[in-house]
């Protein structure tokens, strides 16, 4: 109880962007005061925090100032540069910690961290040039997907192979940046756990929701998802697993594939993610509430859903949507505050809510 | 649809306080940008809002600055001076208008109103002097309750009358201003509607919810509250007749008192109101969007519930209780993020959500 951070202590959050604001409105409703760290002018973050600070992340005395004006800084995002996250972490502490950024921020690290803890994962390779991109290619076959070690995200940095003579043009996708070979998992569909742990070891994980992606961005979260009783568990515990072996602290959200030979990590995001967007309408704490709980020492709410919701992700000119949503009954809208719409761009989401 | 305020738009909030907070975020959630107008350093509602204005309400370049800096103008009290309306409406447009102001800021006319409507109220009178309470109390009874026409809230401004004795002491504590007197109601118990009207003309009610005061301040609202289907619909019919009567834009709170001859109306707040919290945990819209949809042209959501909710208040020191509440399944937590404890002040409240 002695470590919970009193209502009116300042939470930094690294990054502007519609988790920023997600979470700067969960840490209000316990009381907190937001301060958002976003390099790009009006952040939609800033909308609905405190103080906002636009700076980049090379900014010392910026990072510095930010550091020493909060209590503890989380992120919306883990593509956090070392160097800056060096510097907030002198001054203040930070949730989740770094051996979680360092996991997920590179592929390769990820895949052979999720290895060693004996969960399964898509077959893959270290690819360093093209002698070892068809060394692979011999080892897991085609189809297969060449990605860019670090800081992909919807899709980016990534290029298939359908066979073998699409080495040298994924190779040249990438662009000389390390990459990772992956096999394609046969998967009848992806889940995705959202768990959380507090600072004092205590996981709790909200029901999986069912993913379904467009153009490689996630278009709809269902919860339930099409799971039997033993692979929920499993989903639970797997996530379990990762958390507590990265000592974490926050949500994490945790993406699997279903398969006849059973559960497949697909990544992990180490922050609140869009498929957990669902416990805004489905829970009494979401996962904005949890994440900033787990930061603050708090103790996590249990997850329990009392509603079967449907999320879906608002893209682009899908804004023309929301006056129609508007009408429907047990649909909650969520606006991001993002004043330009542009293609691709996530700009709301909908959860619809059921009984 | 053309009149619907466009996401970005820029909404102004009169008051900076735990509705107007509550309002912000909402605001937010629906993609609108807002200013809060606040006399006071420091306003809870500025945590969570894109602009502050700190001046007072006679500060007639601040209120025309704040005026013209937003689309549409609404408030979380009713109390605001004639003239800071005056110079705001010229400026910009105001919801809910003025009628619904006008009435609910004297008592006397607020109970003229209602019973002009054919609605049931308490027995009351204009007491202007001792003569004129004698008068009443002849014609009402004891016991009654004294009260100012004007600005009182949870219970301040009011002084009992067990017997016709204390009819000069009662008028004493109104310090000179007008009042009114109202006679006692045997009511089993309270409950409050909290309806809404679109600018379209639409009126959407969530369910009744049953109130407990202490200390003449809201404890708990519980949803569903016991009222016979009849005296359910008894009580949505009259909300409605009240504000299609005012032509009313917005979220309104109807308090009425149960008893064995039907529905009698206690009073009338022309905003969101308190025993309306339980919505943000029962319904997929709460009362808060849904007052803004009202005042930004948007289609209404229909109220429906989708869980049982005891709301609870916490004042002053029950602020102790928020680490156990914390722990407790079910449970949401919404804090005011007020940097002081104060005696009597509300601070915070709590969802508690059912099945």
């Amino acid at each position: 109880m002695t470590d919970m951070l009193a209502p009116g202590a300042r939470i930094g959050i690294l990054g502007g962007g519609q988790l920023g604001r997600m979470l700067s409105v969960a840490a209000a409703r316990l009381g907190f005061v937001t301060h958002i760290y976003e390099p790009g002018a009006n952040p939609p973050a800033g909308q609905v925090a405190d103080r906002v600070t636009t700076a980049a992340y090379d900014d010392a005395a910026a990072l510095k100032a930010f550091a020493e004006s909060v209590d503890v800084i989380t992120y919306e995002f883990e593509n956090i540069p070392t160097e800056a996250l060096d510097l907030l972490e002198s001054h203040c502490p930070i949730h989740p910690g770094r051996e979680a950024l360092r996991i997920s921020q590179d592929r390769l690290t990820e895949k052979t961290f999720l290895a060693g803890l004996g969960l399964k994962t898509a077959p893959f390779a270290d690819i360093t040039d093209l002698d070892s991109l068809k060394a692979a290619i011999d080892k897991i076959g085609t189809p297969a997907i060449l990605k860019t070690r670090r800081f992909g995200y919807d899709g980016k940095g990534q290029a298939r192979l359908r066979g073998p003579e699409d080495a040298e043009a994924a190779l040249a996708d990438m662009a000389g940046a390390p990459a990772i070979l992956e096999g394609y998992v046969n998967f009848s569909h992806e889940v995705s756990v959202i768990a959380a742990r507090g600072i004092d070891g205590q996981v709790a994980c909200f029901d999986p929701g069912e993913n379904v992606h467009r153009d490689g961005i996630l278009h709809t979260t269902t919860v339930p998802a099409r799971l039997a009783p033993a692979q929920r568990t499993d989903a639970v515990l797997l996530a379990a697993n990762i958390l507590n072996a990265l000592d974490y602290v926050g949500v994490m959200g945790v993406e699997l594939f279903v398969t006849p030979q059973g559960l497949i990590v697909n990544e992990v995001a180490p922050r609140v993610h869009n498929s957990g967007h669902w416990t805004q309408n489905g829970c009494a704490v979401d996962q904005f509430e949890q994440h900033i709980r787990a930061v603050a020492g708090w103790p996590l709410g249990d997850g329990q859903r009392h509603s079967n919701v449907v999320m879906e992700n608002l893209i682009g000119d899908d804004m023309d949507r929301v006056p129609e949503l508007a009408r429907e009954r047990d649909v909650a809208l969520h606006l991001y505050g993002k004043a330009e719409v542009k293609s691709g761009r996530k700009m709301a989401h909908f959860n619809r809510i059921s009984r």
